[in-house]
């Protein structure tokens, strides 16, 4: 493959646009904002989403799309998970129908419930690859070790993405089971916001590390019920994102859950974070989801009463930790 | 239970010791050191083990083995895992058999590679019960929310244990699976310590992440070979625990494993600590099991390459990033 575009000059793309520029790829990046395009064709950096980053001379930023598009082999997805349907209606009679489509965003789509691949599938006939894992796009620039999982319905198309992003410091699996990998994805953020909130409290490592436990628990049953295989749940997609998500600054959804735990409100949060938070979303959907399928998910439940209903985060913990002496099967 | 004894005063049965204090119950504790029992009895704090925490009027220490056991009701072993067999040796004769004996260590026996509830069943015709999971002391100690788990063979036993030890801020669960829990808490140092060395490198979160859950699948493996449930393993006692231990700075298999990723040889970092390092025990007797028994355990054998052959661990790292290709499941 001789050329990629990526919808979007955010902070993955760019370090997954800088990856396969080292590669000898040639990378194109659309963005709607000019400031961006402007900045890495001019100062060969973009600081806004990756700091003090050196850029290639083999990625040029377009603001027009047909532009960023011609002679590509492959498209990546690099906005947020509520504009992927926009994106994708954008591309229509743009973009010839073989050329593999690859996702990176997580989520479902809100008032549809469907993943994002659907969404995809709903909007171009192109072949669709989800590329999930732990990853924080920080580390992925500065070449540290780091692990994908590629997963499509088609593997001759997993498989072109697989070849295409491994490097060195970059080791993608392939994985047929994409509706795991991408429910993993999208629950994990819950689960990563009710994270933060415990951390906001000021609680400790034992109570977080039992509640990534339990919710890993949550992830499964929602997904295998959703038809994920539970291989998936406890593999990099599932409960490696979950880690990575749930311990570390780098995540948005991490630090919402720390500012309520803290007594913001979620309004605040989310004007304080600056940027979309998907675990919200994410909790929205799934609780609405949960209800239909009769799946317990304790975590999101808490979740969505101190989201939308003012509990208090305090009184949640404690109701928690004061119910009926039990088996840990039945927790 | 009116009376419970801890054999060893070391932090995590300080920290319970102070626990059951503050709900009444009477507690004797035995140390064969005799600055620790005066500092609880004079000082009424125990600094070398858990710092600035008062430790109530109704806990007493003792120099004197029988003088603690007296009328007690409840015995906890908490001492390191290689004397457990010593320390029961020593109560024979002493402890009428319908007291119910709690172990809270960690591993198994060097040399027979028995899991301790096993070495305890050799020494003593007592009810057994392990108590583990997420649980750093020093949080118990604080009243930080912490959940763990009660292990028995004899369920009536566990339910006991349960009732002594919940309290507002400790939530005890109940697992009759007794091997998975044990296997468990012993696999999960092996990984933690190969983190370690992850972090001592200066890798970051995403190839932590990824090691963890290559790690939980490692313990899964070896763990259901053994007679472990695979509920198990992803519970607290496995997948909470693993977390707990990888990702804070109280884990002394972490802080041993980051010494040797900074280019320290093991004898160092085992000084440097000061403490017993469960991990590099556990990794001896694992490797010898997963060879005997023939499952895969990658992270297991490059560690004790690491450890045992003097590979770099760096060039252990580069190793596994740069093996073919592969799908997720067979990783």
């Amino acid at each position: 493959m001789n050329k990629v575009t990526f919808l979007g000059g955010g902070s993955f793309g760019t370090a997954l646009s800088i990856l396969l520029a080292k590669k000898g790829v040639t990378v194109s990046i659309w963005d709607r904002d000019k400031e961006v395009v402007d900045e890495i064709n001019n100062e060969r950096t973009n600081n806004r989403y990756i700091k003090e980053l050196h850029i290639p001379e083999n990625v040029t930023a377009y603001y027009d799309l047909q532009e960023a598009l011609k002679d590509t082999g492959c498209l990546v997805l690099a906005v947020p998970s509520h504009v992927i349907r926009n994106a994708c209606k954008s591309l229509k009679g743009k973009l010839p129908e073989d050329i593999v489509v690859v996702s990176i965003a997580k989520g479902i789509e809100e008032g549809t419930d469907l993943r994002l691949s659907e969404v995809i599938e709903q909007e171009l006939n192109n072949p669709i690859v989800v590329l999930s894992g732990p990853s924080h796009a920080e580390e992925v620039a500065l070449e540290y070790p780091t692990t994908l999982v590629a997963s499509s319905k088609d593997m001759v198309s997993a498989e072109k993405v697989q070849d295409l992003f491994m490097a060195p410091h970059l080791r993608i699996y392939t994985n047929d089971d994409l509706v795991g990998v991408e429910i993993g994805g999208a629950v994990k953020n819950i689960i990563a916001l009710a994270a933060g909130v415990c951390d906001g409290i000021g609680y400790g490592d034992n109570a977080k590390a039992a509640l990534m436990t339990r919710g890993m628990m949550e992830i499964s049953k929602i997904g295998f019920k959703l038809g994920g295989k539970m291989e998936t749940f406890f593999g990099l997609t599932g409960m490696g994102d979950l880690i990575v998500t749930c311990t570390s600054m780098h995540s948005r959804n991490r630090r919402a859950g720390i500012l309520i735990g803290q007594g913001k409100s979620l309004a605040e949060a989310e004007k304080e974070v600056g940027m979309v938070v998907e675990g919200v979303k994410a909790c929205r959907a799934f609780y609405e989801l949960k209800e239909k399928l009769d799946v317990d998910m304790p975590i999101t439940d808490i979740l969505h009463r101190i989201l939308f209903d003012g509990l208090s985060p305090n009184e949640a913990v404690s109701g928690l930790m004061e119910r009926d002496k039990k088996s840990e099967k039945y927790q």
